[in-house]
């Protein structure tokens, strides 16, 4: 039995998390979770799951809790995420809270030596080098939770690391694949938010509009399989039925294949190295599919792919810019209060206006990451 | 340094096997090899890796080769290939050799422990049980030359084989992949010889022009893989990139991808579980394909599919008599005496004579083959 502190609960990635322990009760058991202030949402999990330790975001929230389930131990904020990823009872940290806030609890439940499941890319964007240093350090596996990485995990199995030759990420192109930029002027958060092939969370669909969340997914590539980023190609795959795949030094390719279901990458990440039954979910049927089409991808259609690429290569604190000014400008577009072409011209600002750290402590980058988010604010304020 | 056994030399395999032991020459060694009488070829491999046994598979071929190299150990036919294959000197077995006179070297091998790399189906499809009981008893891998199984290999790797669910092996259609059967009924042995992806020998080009090929390898990966007929699917994949897929019970699925090069499959057998490079074959650049094709197998345009599954279905010696009457039946096609929907005549006819013998042994195997060969030449003569 493995039991899991979820963070993030509430999230769409952490209902399937919900979802996956729900179906294999045999296996996991819901220890401790994490979420904001949603409590509609959380109420039933915690009714159903009983978990030991409940960390929500704010006071009024804790004190909704407690009188609601009196017996529960609830603790509140960044602290509380850190006691559930590090609890001597906890097995598996899932990570899937939103944006950087995730960092301090990963990096804890990497030092107590936690199996780490991380939905929360941001994490590796800002900090990659001081979490895969804990990680080395420890010898922590972590295991993605993101179709496309979870399936260069799957390709990796079994492989030795330094037959990997590339990394080839593929692309659905987002809700506006088939927009010219001169499209993308007048379109609405309603449009941004209706993805052709996969149903998430609402930050993460604009970043695939966007294409910026390929770009996050570059630079997570980077440092979760240790491979430059000339060796990570990134293809148009309208399909999205090839999840990602990696070459080796002999030219064979391995791909990860399957119909979107973000069920699989957080059970794999739950049961690796093995895998257990995902009773309904759908069937991959190529013969129904037809075609899989691959194109190449068009860097000055999509400029935060090319900014991420830049910013990786960049390194230091020039990441942590890139992905606290796209976490702000996201904010900003989904309140109404920029449009969307915005998004990508005040996070070239805040890179371009970054004087880079090398090697940022852990300190430096919260530091970069708050002084960027308020950079960005006045912009267009 | 691995001592290989080569049998079957100067065939299409037997010569990749040779650029891919000369590419590695750190890794490999060419200790032994089998060819039949094309010294033409043979004489060239041998004046350049010097191997210390060599078997041919007549007496003048080997006065022949005698006369040429006097200082070699030159030995004869079956036997001969039997003690290459099983000598104390050899660390893997390469059984490149065409149709099922490699079985008994193959047998000899596995209880020699060797590693075993198998190009030779035929072996699997005549005495799957037999094979795969000494490969257990000895606790031997053997690793399949084949794009489609080597393909099936690499998928598994790292996984727990209770975790596969299904295998899907795609098939490029062959030669008259876009002929109906009436369209059939004219062809010549120089059409069928024309595949449109793989260049191969002259027997494996016409099974793919028959989709028997496909049959063979659905009883092979049975075997190799222990994986029920129910659930192995073949599906048309015009372009050969897919080399073939394995679904698991989350219903991930892996899939292997590639140029059409069958020095890949050949060298993994030869370094699993390590890769080395391969620098001469061309990188898989989906971009410039653009688009893959998957269509459903029509059972009916594909006879000898069919067959194949129900002999495979029905077992004991009913794959013997599959795979004999179809040597037997493209022989007589290459020599021009049959057209080509005579193949599948003369081998639904031999399947129907044939009285099931269920768990036969080596020496009732042989008997059936060589009784079916026979029988189906009475048919045409």
């Amino acid at each position: 039995m493995k039991r899991i502190a979820l963070l993030g609960a509430t999230g769409s990635i952490g209902l399937q998390t919900v979802d996956v322990i729900r179906n294999h009760s045999d296996e996991f058991e819901l220890y401790a979770m994490a979420f904001g202030r949603n409590l509609e949402k959380a109420s039933p999990i915690i009714k159903e799951f009983r978990p030991k330790l409940v960390v929500v975001q704010d006071e009024n929230t804790l004190q909704q809790v407690k009188s609601e389930f009196p017996e529960l131990q609830v603790r509140l904020s960044l602290e509380g995420m850190y006691e559930a990823a590090t609890h001597d009872q906890v097995d598996v940290v899932v990570n899937a809270v939103m944006g950087s806030v995730g960092l301090s609890a990963t990096l804890g439940a990497i030092e107590a030596k936690k199996q780490v499941a991380i939905a929360n890319k941001e994490t590796l964007v800002t900090a990659g080098h001081l979490v895969m240093d804990a990680a080395h350090r420890n010898q922590v596996s972590l295991l993605p939770i993101d179709s496309e990485h979870s399936a260069i995990y799957m390709c990796l199995n079994g492989e030795r690391e330094k037959d990997a030759n590339k990394i080839i990420l593929t692309a659905s192109g987002g809700s506006f694949r088939d927009k010219t930029r001169a499209e993308l002027e007048g379109v609405n958060v309603e449009d941004a938010l209706n993805h052709p092939n996969w149903s998430m969370g609402a930050k993460i669909t604009i970043d695939s509009a966007t294409m910026m969340n390929k770009g996050l997914e570059v630079i997570e590539a980077h440092w979760l399989f240790d491979m430059p980023y000339d060796n990570i190609d990134v293809i148009m795959h309208k399909e999205s039925v090839i999840h990602s795949m990696v070459e080796f030094v002999d030219k064979s390719v391995m791909a990860q294949l399957g119909t979107p279901d973000m069920r699989v990458p957080i059970q794999y990440a739950l049961t690796y190295p093995k895998r257990l039954e995902l009773p309904d979910t759908k069937t991959l049927n190529l013969v129904e599919i037809g075609k899989l089409h691959f194109q190449e991808m068009d860097m000055e259609r999509f400029p935060c792919l090319r900014m991420a690429y830049e910013a990786g290569r960049q390194g230091g604190t020039m990441t942590t810019v890139l992905n606290a000014a796209n976490e702000q400008a996201v904010d900003l577009f989904l309140k109404g209060e920029i449009s969307f072409l915005t998004i990508e011209t005040l996070i070239e600002k805040a890179l371009e206006q970054h004087s880079i750290v090398h090697q940022p402590n852990l300190e430096t980058i919260l530091a970069v990451d708050e002084e960027t988010r308020k950079r960005v604010i006045s912009y267009v304020k």
